[in-house]
């Protein structure tokens, strides 16, 4: 899909889009010929709307990859996820609600033990509690750097983000981590012309963070690997000139949807029900929105068939909400497929159902892996949805006289 | 699709494809859960045709986008409708039958009138009567540009195309009209290095034309916009090896069909059944005919839902002449879907049916929209056709060894 032509035929008009994302969505049945997670689940409220609906299987990335969140995220949201990369350094930043910009330079940081010598004796630090980890990055946090703003966010035992903000940086950048005990830190080096300078800034912040490290017991050294800087994507305001917010409970979604220019709402409360209250409280204010439902995946990776059906049929239960919005389009997806039999993401295409007015509807029976495969949008790169969504809310005008 | 593979792959042959072009063939059902316009259409000739054919849908641009006659038939034709734009001006040109070509620039004009001051009090001249703007046009096409050629062509009412012949012309060109009354028309200004020649000519054509007008009172001034040059495309017999004939009574698909090298035939007659008499009157001479069905679009346009269905059910009573010439391949197919409950073009896929004695056959019971998501051919896109309709006529050979 060309993004550009996309761009250029978008017209402004009133209708509402709901994209409705259960992470990791697609399964495999628990035996041979058994069913998948969403084919066991009771769902009445989502089978009756892909009666009236069109349905498909998405491919995130492409045929065979197993998509990590963040690619899998883009592609849903219509951006090509190997033309736009999120380095593992952006995504530890992104994944504690972190308000990464586009001046940040963002790296996975560990705290470690050293030994008199300087070597590492372990590399996370006997796994430190997260306690500790809060009173250790809050005296990394006050180390100045000039020219440059510092912020370590803990995230859990020995495991922190690193952010560096300052104008110009760059994220070539080798990793100082030597993978095992008995050696000393790398220094970061530039791997390209472009990084040197922030390459310098970094080994001074780790010269600064040793010593400041120096007389704690639990870590007194940090590792760092994974720099990687935001790519800079067209807003969803200049992809589609939609006033789009998300509403995701946990950082890593917040900060694709805000990387994308969607405003991120707050919810009150933690439940599936509260982003449903969140989605009811904000209708009138944007015309897309994006929900997302985390438990899908949560027991998808945990390898709980039964709880990956349940997390399905909540969701099941909360659409009789959704629909009294009377949403112009609904999309219900998944950014990548979670088989609870493989306990980890998979690389399987993704059941796609897409509600409009003016969908030629499909009229099959269910919403489920199988009646997917017969569903008239076949098998589709996951980029493709947003334009089919924009069409269907008629925001795309033609193309060509 | 690499066209170039195509080419190299071209073997001669005598074999005969028919390509059946229904144009908006693509529905929606009246109500939710209804029949679409081809699926209400009573039609034993398709049907039986289908039982013996792979069925298939087609996407004629990408998926969401609405496409013009333009782009969905340069797909239907086999190239690319993103790279091979037809601009607006040259579509218009194209639509009075214009036999437009490689030197010409195009434009879509619009008679107006202007005030003593030269501001524009109607940009349509109160749309003025065809006959008005056939004396205006004759008028206007005396006018002489050196070393160019002028020809201005009534479409109806205030519209006429414009045509500016001459070496080296090109078409990066801003338009003159404001949008708005009250303003004078603007300048033509080259928007790049090389179109700056042009600018000049089309600007002194502009000011010969005020002069020629400047004593009309139903209007005395023109408008131009949509300036474009027919893209360069290779035309059948170099693509595909093809003799082509095109049997079309508007002007735009004549025209299209022209620009990529087919023969236009003349038609004696109006009627749907006088472009078969003209297929079997020139059976002998080509071996690829495109024949092209308006109504289907017009009363998709119109809203029309019946009409379309009555449009569809002439056509289907007229294919026992088609197979009576024991053509090769039969492809029947659309350039874009165009609903009537829509009253337009659509972004749904379009039914596509191909029949060779070396198809596959699907077995499938009905020509319709949800028949054809069951076929073999799958969703695939437009620009496929032609590949598919040259290897079923066994003029394609092996690739590789």
């Amino acid at each position: 899909m060309n993004s550009s032509l996309i761009q250029k035929l978008i017209i402004p008009a009133e209708t509402k889009i709901v994209m409705l994302v259960l992470d990791g969505l697609g399964g495999l049945p628990r035996e041979p010929g058994g069913k998948t997670e969403l084919e066991t689940a009771r769902t009445p409220n989502l089978d009756e709307l892909a009666r009236q609906s069109n349905l498909g299987l998405t491919i995130p990335v492409a045929p065979g990859i197993t998509p990590g969140s963040g690619p899998g995220h883009l592609a849903l949201f219509g951006y090509d996820p190997i033309q736009y990369e999120i380095g593992r350094g952006a995504m530890e930043a992104l994944g504690v609600d972190f308000e990464l910009g586009l001046d940040d330079l963002a790296a996975r940081g560990n705290y470690c033990t050293v030994d008199q010598s300087g070597l590492i004796t372990d590399r996370r630090a006997g796994r430190i509690g997260t306690n500790v980890n809060q009173a250790l990055s809050c005296l990394l946090s006050s180390i100045k750097i000039e020219n440059a703003e510092i912020f370590i966010k803990p995230v859990k035992e020995h495991r922190f983000a690193f952010i560096l903000r300052a104008k110009g940086l760059d994220d070539a950048l080798s990793e100082t981590d030597p993978q095992k005990t008995g050696m000393a830190p790398l220094p970061v080096y530039a791997l390209d012309e472009k990084s040197i300078k922030t390459a310098g800034l970094v080994n001074q912040f780790i010269a600064c963070a040793q010593k400041a490290l120096v007389d704690q017991t639990a870590a007194n050294m940090i590792l760092l690997r994974g720099f990687a800087r935001l790519p800079a994507v067209p807003t969803y305001q200049e992809m589609y000139g939609l006033r789009a917010a998300a509403i995701a409970v946990n950082g890593m979604y917040r900060g694709v949807a805000r990387m994308v220019g969607m405003q991120v709402l707050s919810i009150e409360g933690q439940s599936l029900g509260d982003q449903f209250t969140t989605l009811e409280n904000n209708w009138g204010e944007f015309n897309f929105f994006y929900l997302h439902v985390k438990k899908t995946d949560t027991f998808g990776e945990s390898g709980d068939f039964d709880g990956k059906v349940n997390a399905i049929e909540e969701v099941d239960a909360l659409i009789p909400r959704l629909l009294a919005l009377k949403p112009d389009v609904v999309i219900v997806g998944g950014d990548h497929s979670s088989p609870s039999v493989m306990k980890s993401h998979s690389w399987h295409p993704v059941p796609l159902l897409i509600y409009s007015p003016y969908v030629r509807a499909d009229g099959l029976a269910e919403f489920g892996e199988r009646t997917c495969i017969q569903g008239s949008l076949g098998i589709i790169q996951a980029t493709h949805i947003m334009p089919l969504a924009l069409a269907n809310a008629l925001r795309l005008t033609k193309y060509g006289a």
